[in-house]
């Protein structure tokens, strides 16, 4: 059997019917009917890049941190595996890291400079590219959700601030007290920079410290793709920032012509790199592999620009990349080839 | 002289330097030093695009808007031709369009569901890829100058809300009453649609009308780009709905190796197209001219995906592009070739 049909020796009955069968076999070999093709699925998260510094890491938290990632991949990929959705995928997982209070995102988000938090997101379905972004929101649990409940629920992508929470209420979203997003360790962080005209990207600290964004891309057994992204913003932010994360090309951009990308870095940066849609054009007008795409942008096109962070992609065949130019960036994948690996650090 | 020399004709002194020096010349024509070349340098505005229906405007309201283009096409064109800069020029033209009352921006914002007037405007350095962007402010006169300071004095590129109000009373900005804002017939669109869920594209209106947005796309004498967009949003929005015109790569983008893009149309397409930024792709990765990119993004792009509206372009050599797929657009382009036009219909 050719190598497109190595899968074909785990179903005994089609074997032997394509080995009694040469010629029908080498049609296949050359029309390739999708219906035979044992179509890849893949997802990767991610949970902040920044500058990881090894040792100020206890064991401990290191593997409380890999416990989070593996929670919200297995929960993830298992919709993948169910013939469920990349757009259902990519939720489940962010909602994953939402929930924890070890990500800069949901439950573990930072303070701003009211002491409040406010935080951001975005989801995007390449098959449709339909997207749904929000920012600048208080109290509600999962954020992705809110951003996927604007793309199928209004004919907006993009809804922000009080506004955003009407509608969010209007939807019956209850709100969570502030208990629920506090954080003894955040608040130390606030607490030291709160007088001063200093905010911090979380993962920009240079000891232990919980890490920028959270996101997650995803390829289905339909080679559908999409992307999401979530973010508690920055340390003692103030005047109402609004970074990449909900901006559709520039933190979140899913098309299944191309790729699906989740960013996390200095998101000024990312915003006038435009870098979501950036590996989608290198790939679209350049012809260029997700990884040869995503490698380009993150150690290349960012960094020339001044930028520090890294990138998740997957493209319709379940490619994937994970690209950062920082010291480490939480993040693991797993794809259909029983491929998975939890990871923090460069190698 | 040859065709580089041809605006030495307007300098008798160096023309006769070069008329008795052949060889020299013939250096120049090789190596063409950018000191002696004449550079080309180009204005670009829009005030929105839409189904601009021909008979439904009295030759009288259609004066009265090429009158206003004019203006802010000759206060913007001053100051590249007294040797300032792009993002000058782009601002003071936008200032203009801000405080007419025609046009979807600033004065002639047009009612939000609360019966308030919510502004976006972004702009973008091509010399440094620097950006500043607001979005829902309320009573600030001229929304782009707000965007330029959050670009000059913040770190940040994106404020939005309430932040954003804070940010512009530190700096000392005045508001404006809602009487600034007050119009007429702004007030009786709204007052039609209030109670029901619509909202409405102000461009998008069958009838005489006020449309989109406001922008403008410059390269000054150094062969430096900005670009730059200001909008009063849809008539009833409500849930704090952003639009494309503050997203960096979206509605505005500007970067002196390919182009400055400034867009009008139906906003969460554009957003979805990431459109300014496709037309520098295009540009980049494969090689279009200014002219060829924007009529691709514009006829073929942003069609494909349902979206209807336009843009105005212009590359570091002072080319422009100003292509719609809707009935018309308002727009104004002069450049230092002595060529000028104001239209407002397809020819």
């Amino acid at each position: 059997m050719g190598g497109h049909f190595g899968f074909f020796r785990r179903i005994p009955k089609l074997q032997n019917f394509f080995n009694g069968a040469k010629l029908i076999e080498l049609q296949f070999v050359f029309f390739r009917p999708k219906i035979f093709q044992m179509k890849k699925y893949s997802l990767v998260i991610h949970g902040g890049a920044g500058t990881l510094v090894k040792g100020l890491m206890t064991p401990e938290k290191e593997e409380a941190y890999k416990i989070a990632l593996n929670e919200a991949l297995e929960k993830g990929y298992a919709i993948l595996e169910n013939n469920g959705s990349a757009m259902d995928a990519v939720e489940t997982a962010v909602n994953h890291l939402e929930d924890s209070p070890l990500f800069n995102a949901g439950k573990g988000s930072v303070f701003t400079n009211d002491g409040t938090h406010e935080m951001d997101a975005a989801i995007m379905d390449g098959k449709t590219l339909d997207a749904g972004a929000v920012s600048l929101i208080t109290g509600i649990k999962n954020p992705i959700s809110l951003a996927r409940d604007i793309m199928e629920k209004t004919e907006h992508v993009f809804l922000a601030g009080e506004g955003a929470m009407r509608f969010a209420k209007s939807l019956g979203y209850t709100l969570e007290t502030p208990e629920y997003f506090y954080d003894e360790h955040r608040y130390q962080q606030w607490q030291n920079i709160k007088d001063s005209d200093k905010f911090q990207l979380d993962h920009s600290m240079k000891k232990e410290g919980k890490f920028g964004t959270v996101g997650a891309v995803a390829c289905d057994k339909k080679g559908n793709i999409a992307a999401a992204t979530s973010t508690g913003g920055m340390t003692n932010k103030r005047w109402g920032r609004v970074g990449d994360s909900p901006m559709v090309g520039a933190g979140t951009y899913a098309n299944n012509k191309t790729c699906a990308v989740s960013c996390t870095g200095s998101g000024e940066y990312f915003i006038r790199g435009v870098v979501a849609y950036d590996v989608s054009c290198l790939m679209e007008y350049k012809g260029m592999s997700v990884e040869e795409a995503a490698s380009e942008v993150i150690n290349k096109r960012v960094l020339e620009i001044g930028g520090d962070g890294g990138l998740i992609a997957v493209d319709a065949d379940g490619n994937i990349a994970m690209p950062f130019n920082t010291e480490g960036m939480y993040r693991a994948f797993k794809t259909s080839e029983e491929k998975k690996e939890i990871s923090i650090y460069r190698d």
